[in-house]
């Protein structure tokens, strides 16, 4: 399979590039060609028109939970403990399989065709997640969350459940799912089974993705625990020993930034989920001088309300800014990074997140004739600060077309819709 | 012209009030019925089903320039001064009443197709912006922004030209257009010449709009230059002595709220403009609680960069949070209240921003059948936290379609894309 795009306008996220007026040619999963000059084959499977579009590498989201969109506007308005304790648990303690199943299913179709190629997922029922990605054609890093209550017994169970996933489907798909290992948060996890759980992901060679830091309450309640803050607790755990993905991060020393760069801890910072649980704003712009990778995730769509990932990039570039009183914190182009390339590179994918030969076409158009990205001057602007999910048109993942003209063609979206909604009515009666 | 709406979900905007699988019914400009009970009549000149779909009143945007959607894009991530100064000043010396006319109709295109049915405009040629909202259909107070530089001849142009606008257009198209009197801002205005607009919105019986404390700079320059802060400054200028609709008011001391509450002043309130502008965070906790009439504006399309409400009244929901650690400041219900009827109340009209019998009936319908707004849990929630401008599928004004399944009924778009795109070409050639 031969695709050529001629006439399109390329953001590469290769610096900040970005081609007017060129071409791209994907053959099978991969980028062929892409740049100014119009290559001179022409024996293609495939040949479309970019006038009108912009071309981007898909959006990676690297923190969710995606079957908790059935708690979407379930619960606003609330502080994290009690949003969690009192109102996400008791109703994820229903979830069945088919609750994640369709949960999951939603929140795929949900982020494919808004521009997502590729998210973390952090979940239980992993099986079922997996086969929704596979049957979906997009990339994933999926693990097994485990929360640590309930006792020896339980927790060996998950963690056997946890490692059976995440060597069954390590690498699966086409190479399209990778796996973690991951104990849910170091309040819901005690010490000795966060150190099982990081033995276990150095025995499978694993990365370890964990919740840290997202609240105040938490860095308090962890200390006044355990006497440590969660990063020098989580360090003396070995768990940076590991490679390591941390959500949040929202509450960190100067000492404790420099602890996670000297591990190499990735950090998926959670702009829109922060803001709205009130957890605070987190010290994006000094993470990045010290030049820590960091990424963005929606978090789950109960604590969002979307899956938007341009919302989050644009969240990114503007509230930090707002915060610091500096215009120059988090420019465009380095927000739209955090959400494509650095995406990647956080879950260690190397070949995605950027349009150059050689890395797999993992990419999406954006309809740019429209009134809210006109005119046409600076179109990496036009995304960040302009465009929403709405906006993408096509969606390719591993060289395979998933979206074409706003319609998923791998997924049933009114049986998913109608089966999620089933759910929803099960739940809530 | 009667039209009856059967089995909608109606957001009201009458308190937190939700009708599930209501009905509407619209005479001419007028709501006649609204509520959970079939009404009896059934002559109808159109009947819709509403099911799958939101109503809600339509957007207010209290604060724009919209012409400067031309300079979409020209200049990001630059302090306000210098991008006022250097950017966005030297360009629009070179706006024409064509760019002027061409710039807002594109605005107004982006505006209409995403729910907004009623904004403030601060510019020149203003003949030009009113004729283009009475083309479109829309409802607008419009005000001619008098910027004091070049000397007592320009100002007294100026001043002459505004007035004699605000006198030709205010009641127009059938009670659509209103007007108010404008100097830009203090930092702009000398005060004599903020004095003798005073005087002129006086005898015109007009509001006045200006901007006001949107940057530290400004506040520390004008305590510099005049000897007090901008409200005590526009406070001895007689400004808050007329009705007055300020706009940004980012940096305020507790006594400075107290003055602008006991003058009734109105503030617009510009949460994606202030942050990417880095001007700051603005007290709207502390204003909300204090009673101050406050509603939401994009500010330009050259600062924010979408004109996009549903993002503003998401940002004033979320932002207030994460800054004050406190997950119920501004709530959903108190955030759309903002963009809706508290836009409506902030330029005095009284007749629009609600769903309610004797109301006009600007309003909108929201595609409900979309991954992003499910499950069918609080729509009040979904509204605020997850839609976009994208998601709006119908618009009405004064009882009158402006769009129909996301077409523009009013203005030919393709047209208003090539004149502005050609626009753009002549400024930057």
């Amino acid at each position: 399979m031969k695709l050529f795009i001629k006439n399109g306008t390329f953001i590469t996220m290769n610096g900040n590039e970005t081609i007017k007026d060129g071409y791209m040619v994907v053959e099978n999963e991969f980028i062929q060609y892409i740049g100014k000059e119009k290559p001179v084959e022409n024996d293609y499977d495939q040949i479309i028109d970019g006038s009108n579009r912009i071309y981007m590498p898909g959006l990676v989201n690297t923190h969710n939970h995606a079957a908790m969109s059935l708690l979407r506007g379930y619960a606003d308005d609330l502080a994290l403990q009690i949003w969690l304790e009192d109102y996400m648990w008791p109703m994820e303690a229903k979830f069945t399989s088919e609750e994640v199943r369709w949960g999951t299913f939603l929140s795929i179709l949900e982020m494919i065709k808004g521009g997502t190629t590729c998210f973390v997922d952090m979940y239980d029922h992993m099986d079922v997640v997996a086969q929704a990605v596979e049957t979906s054609g997009m990339r994933a890093c999926l693990t097994r969350g485990m929360i640590g209550f309930g006792g020896k017994e339980v927790q060996d169970a998950k963690l056997n459940e946890a490692k059976t996933f995440a060597k069954n489907w390590h690498g699966k798909a086409n190479g399209r799912i990778t796996t973690m290992m991951s104990p849910h948060a170091p309040y819901t996890c005690p010490p000795e089974f966060i150190d099982k759980i990081v033995q276990a992901a150095s025995e499978l060679q694993l990365p370890i993705h964990t919740h840290m830091s997202e609240t105040r309450h938490e860095v308090l309640e962890n200390e006044k625990q355990y006497g440590f803050r969660p990063v020098a607790h989580l360090q003396k755990l070995g768990v940076f020993d590991q490679s390591c993905l941390v959500a949040h991060a929202v509450h960190l020393t100067d000492e404790e930034i420099g602890i996670l760069k000297e591990h190499s801890v990735h950090i998926s910072h959670n702009p829109g989920s922060n803001l709205k649980l009130a957890s605070g704003i987190a010290r994006l712009p000094e993470l990045m001088k010290e030049g820590i990778l960091v990424s963005l995730g929606t978090d789950s769509a109960a604590s969002n309300n979307n899956l938007d990932m341009f919302e989050e990039v644009r969240l990114a570039a503007l509230i930090h800014k707002g915060n610091t009183f500096d215009p120059t914190a988090i420019p465009a182009v380095d927000a739209l990074r955090l959400g494509t390339i650095d995406g990647a590179r956080s879950i260690w994918l190397n070949d995605v997140g950027m349009l150059k030969e050689g890395m797999k076409a993992d990419f999406i158009s954006v309809n740019s004739n429209q009134a809210h990205l006109l005119p046409k001057s600076d179109v990496i602007s036009h995304i960040v600060y302009s465009a929403s999910a709405s906006d993408v048109v096509d969606v390719w993942v591993d060289g395979k077309q998933l979206v074409k003209n706003k319609e998923l063609l791998t997924l049933d979206e009114e049986r998913i819709k109608y089966e999620f909604n089933a759910c929803f009515e099960r739940l809530t009666t």
